[in-house]
């Protein structure tokens, strides 16, 4: 007899969704009850009693799939983009109404990247230096990647709550682009090469020593370790938690 | 006008008390007032008004050292080893005495082996798989390092408590040795190697995706910024604090 | 009009074969003729004006393939193991017969690997330390790989060659194992992680300095690139090459 | 009675200098002589009976230095910097009169970075990606380093010659400087970090699988084993070797 979480999945004719679907059908404390794709009704999530769907659709669907699903006491999780400071105000207020569910909704489900931007941001104040470079795929158009720049900006974040200045840098001779792009005060470089997935690296230095984290992406499955820990923890967490880091407990 | 912490050192002839006294004087918060040596009186940091020691000294000394300063309303931080429950309970003992002094004692002041700890500990639940790898000059007695050791006994705990049995290995057919020595479950790998001074590498592992957290030390000055850390800290924090990262509000 | 190498696949039906089958068609310089799988006629390849077949297969279906090949005047590129000096010495005779034809044999086309240990054994006679690390995902059975044993073995006959002793090494106190296992008189250390494929570092150091050389196979098409090569070259060959390393002109 | 090979130091009273005759002294196979330095005359070295003479001067000292060795029969390496086409001829002009002394100039002596530029260069026809990260302490005045620069020039040669076009890259759309500098053709990133001392990195990648060479300089010794090297095999090569890649016969 099933005794695990009730997931079903939204988009699961994607490529993402199908792996959302594999991860869950791997999983021990879960089963997979129904995929939903463009043109199924949402009625197939009531119908087989899910407890929790997870939402990689698209911004122009993930509203009325959201209004759907909290109205109907299913608790939610989205990776889908789009979430403008209104539209988070709009799931607060479906959620007033139904108190006991619970959506989360991030835009980065790998948890190494995500841990990697909270340590990255903790270390910073410790430290006189700090760069980042980010490694993909030459397939990529634009450089650097969102994850970096986000990363680059809790770090100047931090070092600015510390009242540290810049980063010491004595280079008075530089070819054109050599030190890299600056986001916030800090120096970012952007690799691309094949072979390559998605890698990060954040650099931190101080008198004699140096503290590197480093994150890597060997596939687009990444995000599944993450989705399947939304997923545990969302039906404990009622109301709207933005950023898969507030269900880590760091 | 001299407006910074007064700081004098214990030890100060010795290799690291010298490096100590030389970062005091280049910190611009700080003010050196004087250095005490084996046979030196103690009173000089009472005469010289001097507001936090460090102490580098040895077991056999240092607490006698506690008991005046503590007993003079000098606040200290600590790097020498030794320090038992017992002896941690009379220094408790001698601040009981005396509220408002502040003593922090520390095996490591390397600010990034004290981060990587810490930070290795926080994701070791999210996480299948994790490993330790340590890299140290080839005169180094002990294989793995105290830190390796520290570091793994951490993870360990941490994977017990959120339930994690142990990483996964399908390894049937070793050559003795090739997987590392073992620490509460966790492999842990030994490099020795002309050229290096003290490194290690954890490595974590999930599906699709990996984090890795580095720390290099180039020379025997990474304790300086730690202990001057301290220094800064410890006069906020009356009573015995153990361990760096006591004060580092991570 | 097509004018590329006229380039054919034994066992193109696995997963192997499917990888070169796609490699082949994508490469602007090559034309792909003809699969062939266990149970087909190998007449395909000479019906097709085939010029250089691609051979991972069996070891019990090898020998026959090379024998019609070399007989036909199809060059070949073989990554099919089991090759023994007995059969290398009959495919020699076989070639003693067709002088224009040439066949490459090789147990690894992954380009990097192949360089790794080239430049391992290359760079091992300056160094005073070397230890080799390999990091595989957990499924893999053995330990160490077996290119991280003949990437040690290639470093232990260099550095013998070049009279140079042991790598120093001041342990005498070890947990069993932290210093990893013993190949030729290099240590070896196998990490076995969740998120990774395939993966080496040599580490190589001297006072004051380190080298390191690091391999990684992101996914399982990493044969690709170094047997186009290998067709590329095979043409301008004649006679038995063994090891891709030859047709590298390093 | 000593059997070593016979070295004297130019400049023996800089830092430089100084590491050398240290280096020196502590090799088995050498026994140093004297020490030269600014005023002192040059007969120390023919009355002490020395073989080979280190000369890390200044461009003003040096060619008089070499002409006074050469015609006294005495082999020399050189690390001072400056050396055009016209004094190189002038070296071996005077090389002509004096066939069998031999004379090593090179403008690095790191063996590290001399093999990585020899294995990038090697390695690069077979990759279609490549780039360059050099690290180094935040003092450093130019960026990218003059090692970097000569990394990128030697990859670029190799693929030029190998007929390869530019790496793939779609950035579309970038922060100025994220992708870094660009070297005949080879992106070139420079990251300035306390802590560091210098370090470079050469990615190449391609389908599937990445080749990382990295070179790590812990202290300023790193080119003591270089210079070693110089001083036992110069004996053995008469006339005029330029760069110490030429004597390791790779």
């Amino acid at each position: 007899m099933a005794s695990g979480i009730r997931v079903g999945v939204l988009g699961s004719g994607g490529k993402v969704g199908q792996a959302i679907v594999a991860a869950v059908e791997a999983a021990d404390d879960m089963d997979f009850t129904v995929g939903v794709d463009k043109g199924d009704p949402l009625e197939a999530f009531t119908e087989s009693n899910t407890s929790v769907v997870v939402d990689f659709t698209h911004p122009s669907a993930v509203m009325g799939n959201l209004e759907f699903l909290i109205n109907n006491g299913i608790h939610a999780v989205v990776g889908t983009t789009g979430f403008t400071e209104e539209r988070l105000d709009q799931v607060r207020g479906w959620l007033g109404d139904n108190p006991g569910v619970g959506v989360l909704i991030a835009p980065n489900f790998a948890i190494g990247a995500v841990l990697s931007m909270r340590f990255a941001a903790q270390a910073a104040r410790f430290y006189d230096s700090v760069e980042v470079i980010e490694l993909h795929h030459p397939h990529k158009a634009d450089a650097p990647s969102g994850t970096a720049y986000r990363t680059a900006k809790l770090i100047g974040e931090a070092r600015d709550k510390a009242g540290l200045g810049p980063s010491p840098d004595a280079t008075t001779d530089e070819l054109e682009g050599a030190r890299g792009g600056v986001v916030d005060g800090v120096h970012v470089h952007a690799v691309r090469l094949a072979g390559l997935v998605a890698h990060q690296e954040v650099l931190l230095g101080t008198e004699g020593e140096t503290l590197t984290i480093r994150h890597d992406s060997m596939d687009r499955s990444s995000f599944a370790p993450g989705v399947l820990l939304g997923v545990r923890e969302i039906g404990r967490r009622p109301g709207l938690t933005v950023g898969l880091e507030e269900l880590m407990d760091l």
